[in-house]
């Protein structure tokens, strides 16, 4: 039983396992494995640092979920998820990067054990920690069962939002907007990005109030000038200039609850052209706000978007915006839902996004973005509240 | 061709190119896939926050590498690599996270065109990012080729340092206690555990002089009393408590180059069983920094440790060290070495690893560790220079 508090009620988490059973049923899973520690954490508590080792939640249709994984982090899973103690299993520590022992070994051991050797066992195939390593080893030591592809199965029950999650979110959105003001009151040429970033962390640690931060799922970005065509580039030592613009892609975190957030600097006085793709991008945003709605496609949104930024003669087309929740590194969007023209997903109440409709140029780059809640009626909520427009600092 | 400067002479990733295909040739590979973005950056000089949607090099023989991933990461690889522009290939943002298209489709298009349809192809099997998806997308787009398991096979070409990386090493290292002093300095009952990590990012980021700080690999972790018994819980906003210990396991970072350090602080006056164990640790480390010397097996290091902690009644196995040097989320090891008594593995000069006994008992946990390098001759060598022992601060 877990020394910390949980961080959502009993009831909140009973919710969550009938949605992913019922999703299992409709699929005929027998039993589900899912590697994703977002989804880990989700269902079952567990938070902590080890999900560069094999480790997983096993989801049964008629017993508590088991946590699986390194011996050393059965300690953390014990202090952190809501299941009682025997519900953790462990491998012991001569797995761990082995050329000769695998821990899906123990996994599939497990699974024989309570007999679902010849069962469907569901998988999250496309998923960052999933090796392909992790699947053929399964594959060879469970020659009986069906491996069926369960991607994205419990993502897909974590879209729309309860209303403690939302609690969570506002509380990241509050650290989300102190970042944003604390680059805005700090950044001026000559100030070195590494600095500024040492600054930024310590306003998302800090967090507000009594609502600590935590790491944000993907490190601050804050490419200038022509880097800006590079959006996923991280700072060095340089120093920021005087007449070029950096767009600072930012989340406040909250028990693992993410809420991104961008806006665009630029120190001195913007050229003609930055200022009309503004002009276009806070129309476009609107109108794409507009679109985000129960009931409308998530396609519709872009399609808003889109639309409104070719009356500005700006052809931008692809993904705009993704969903945000509960998230661990390498990313903070939940990767269901995409905010694209081909995509048919009827938007909820309780949905969240980060609407990113992201200006990447051949050399230079805009990014103004909300994170945004569907609301039962009307237009979306922005989580956070600041000026939605380029910040020029002279 | 890079915007930025290099971090590295060319006469350094000829050397590196060299190696790895020599490796190749020794297992008749082909051609050759990466996806590790440590592999990625040693090898080209890549370096982004994109390591979240399907990315690679892809390694020949007898042309230069291309790098390959999603179009707006592209701008990011041309600024980074050394290879020229027309060596950069990508795919269109309709292939992220879709529930038809995969990314992996376009790759082996690639190998196709090139020729490599029915050719022996390298992967990293077992890594992070390489998802078991990618794997069978692969192998139905690419019915005649062999594919063959390259896990590890650039790592293993990263265990010996050069000249070039040594100097960063020592770069990192002095990050590494810039941030062990300021906890020294700040740690005190009553303050708040997210406020020190918001202090430890500020030096971690700002870093030494001219040599800015990267984001590490791995979150600060700094688990008090019981909890460090849990090596990998991350932070909250509880306060530390007079009479407990904790320990901050960090890593300076320096152009993604990693130098761990680990030390525990007690407030107030330590039980004797601490104090016993602290004992048992430094004799411990002292014994396996002398086994760690060129022309031993890494076994021996192991052996050395536990041998010696036996002598005090601590029972300890398993691994306690692995290799380190250039790294990526979610773990700063390289994954090939490890420190435990079965690893016959021959150390050589210029091995860089992190020597990591930790203790985590059932109730409490006690880390003292070195980061070190095999020298040419003698016992290796550490690369921060700060006292071996239990901290205590009353």
């Amino acid at each position: 039983m877990p020394a910390t508090q949980l961080p959502f009620s009993t009831a909140e988490y009973d919710r969550r396992l009938a949605k992913v059973r019922a999703a299992m049923a409709a699929k005929e899973i027998d039993v589900l494995f899912i590697e994703d520690p977002s989804n880990m954490a989700w269902l079952t508590g567990y938070d902590g640092w080890s999900f560069y080792v094999h480790q997983g939640v096993i989801v049964f249709h008629d017993e508590d979920p088991i946590w699986w994984g390194r011996a050393q982090d059965a300690n953390g899973a014990v202090r952190t998820v809501w299941m009682a103690d025997e519900r953790v299993a462990s491998y012991t520590d001569n797995y761990i990067q082995s050329p000769k022992l695998h821990p899906m070994e123990t996994l599939a051991a497990l699974m024989r054990e309570r007999g679902y050797g010849g069962k469907r066992i569901g998988l999250e195939l496309e998923n960052y920690y999933f090796s392909a390593k992790a699947y053929l080893v399964l594959k060879d030591e469970l020659p009986d069962a069906s491996l069926i592809d369960a991607t994205a199965l419990v993502n897909w029950q974590r879209t729309v939002k309860s209303d403690e999650e939302i609690v969570f979110m506002r509380r990241a959105a509050r650290i989300s907007e102190k970042i944003v003001d604390g680059i805005m009151e700090r950044v001026e040429p000559g100030l070195k990005k590494n600095d500024l970033v040492a600054e930024i962390y310590g306003d998302a640690i800090r967090g507000v109030d009594d609502d600590w931060g935590e790491y944000p799922a993907i490190v601050p970005l804050l490419p200038s000038g022509s880097d800006a065509a590079a959006p996923h580039l991280t700072w060095d030592g340089r120093r920021f200039d005087e007449g070029s613009a950096t767009f600072f892609e930012i989340a406040g975190c909250y028990r693992r609850y993410h809420v991104p957030f961008c806006r665009t600097v630029f120190l001195g006085t913007p050229p003609q052209y930055l200022l009309e793709a503004e002009k276009a991008l806070a129309e476009g945003l609107e109108e794409g706000l507009e679109a985000a709605r129960a009931g409308n496609r998530a396609g519709q949104v872009a399609d808003a978007l889109y639309k409104s930024l070719e009356k500005a003669g700006i052809k931008r087309e692809g993904r705009c915006g993704y969903p945000i929740g509960i998230s661990y590194p390498p990313d903070w969007g939940e990767r269901t839902i995409s905010f694209r023209t081909e995509d048919d997903t009827i938007l909820e109440p309780g949905m969240t996004f980060h609407f990113m409709p992201g200006l990447w140029m051949s050399d230079w780059g805009l990014e103004i973005t909300e994170s945004i809640l569907i609301r039962d009626t009307g237009a979306a909520e922005c989580l956070c509240n600041r000026p939605r427009k380029l910040f020029v600092k002279n």
